[in-house]
């Protein structure tokens, strides 16, 4: 891109058309949203980026962004510590926070395995879950990581390593998703929904 | 939007979805690859947007928004200060020094009149604009506005207050883009094309 609208902004455009869902168009047109919208938008975004580099570290337990460690799940005493539920990233966990019902603890593992992309399982928080899985208060360790490939391979290494573990595993069920149209869904989803049905 | 991934991460969230072509699902992973890419994506863009909002003004003769004051435009000896080309941001502007082709000078009126959002022309740089002009070596000056309902309503206001200043007026040609096809193209387009035709 050409430096006519001054190296600090073509900087910006840069990092901002980094953010996932962002192009060079949509980051442009972004950087223009800020210099507009300067003490709505620019100055508050600015500071919380500050704050959030500064303040929000991985969680020493779990593995979760919080400003506090312990996070405030794992500091939570209302909090069942018999469950544990392994999650690939912070935005799987969120969205199980959003949906409810699970009042358990968390595991973030940080990323799936992957032979395509070199991700060994010395790259993920592994041993921190083999080592939490031990303790004598978990009783179940419930697997929610995608029903993909790479989530599935890292689910059955992840049931190998705790095998040894005293604690139930488990995984989330697959089936038809709530308004889900048959039409619509994939044929694996349907086999698999079919081989788990259940009385109506 | 639960406040369980703390405030400093709702918030940074939030701001997030407020640019344009973001939502709050994309920002929540725009907000996750911050988290994952500190050293490469957070602290850059932070930096960044403090540096932005630190350095980059609005330059006082044009407009646009640059780290100088005057711009590196205005500032340009070798650019023609005959030639003036008014815009509505600066996003225009760098669209056209992207073209390249014009070696004149911008004028950015900060938006376009608009009865609708109630934009009257105090609140664009028309005052600045009729200025300008007003100086003896500008020639010409280019309406580069949009072909919508707003951006010709404001080109013809423009010409109106501009009519006393000794300087030609003109606006960009409408007609058939580069590698537009007749058959996507709008009626308007077409018939505005015809009218403008000229020799083979």
């Amino acid at each position: 891109m050409a430096s006519f609208a001054g190296p600090e902004i073509e900087r910006l455009i840069g990092l901002l058309a980094k953010l996932p869902g962002m192009g060079p168009r949509s980051a442009r047109r972004a950087a223009l949203a800020l210099l507009k919208r300067r003490e709505q938008l620019l100055e508050p975004l600015a500071a919380s980026l500050r704050e959030t580099a500064d303040k929000v570290r991985a969680c020493s337990r779990c593995g979760a962004p919080d400003t506090r460690d312990p996070c405030a799940i794992c500091a939570d005493p209302a909090r069942d510590g018999s469950l544990l539920c392994v999650v690939e990233e912070a935005g799987a966990l969120w969205a199980m926070e959003r949906a409810g019902g699970f009042r358990g603890r968390y595991h973030v593992l940080g990323g799936l395995l992957s032979a395509l992309d070199g991700v060994g399982p010395e790259a993920l928080r592994v041993g921190e879950l083999v080592e939490r899985a031990a303790a004598p208060e978990v009783s179940e360790v419930i697997l929610a990581l995608p029903a993909t490939v790479d989530g599935q391979t890292t689910a059955h290494y992840l049931a190998d390593r705790l095998a040894g573990a005293q604690v139930t595993i488990s995984s989330l069920a697959r089936g038809v998703p709530v308004g889900g149209e048959l039409d619509w869904l994939d044929d694996g989803t349907i086999v698999q929904a079919l081989r788990a049905r259940r009385p109506a």
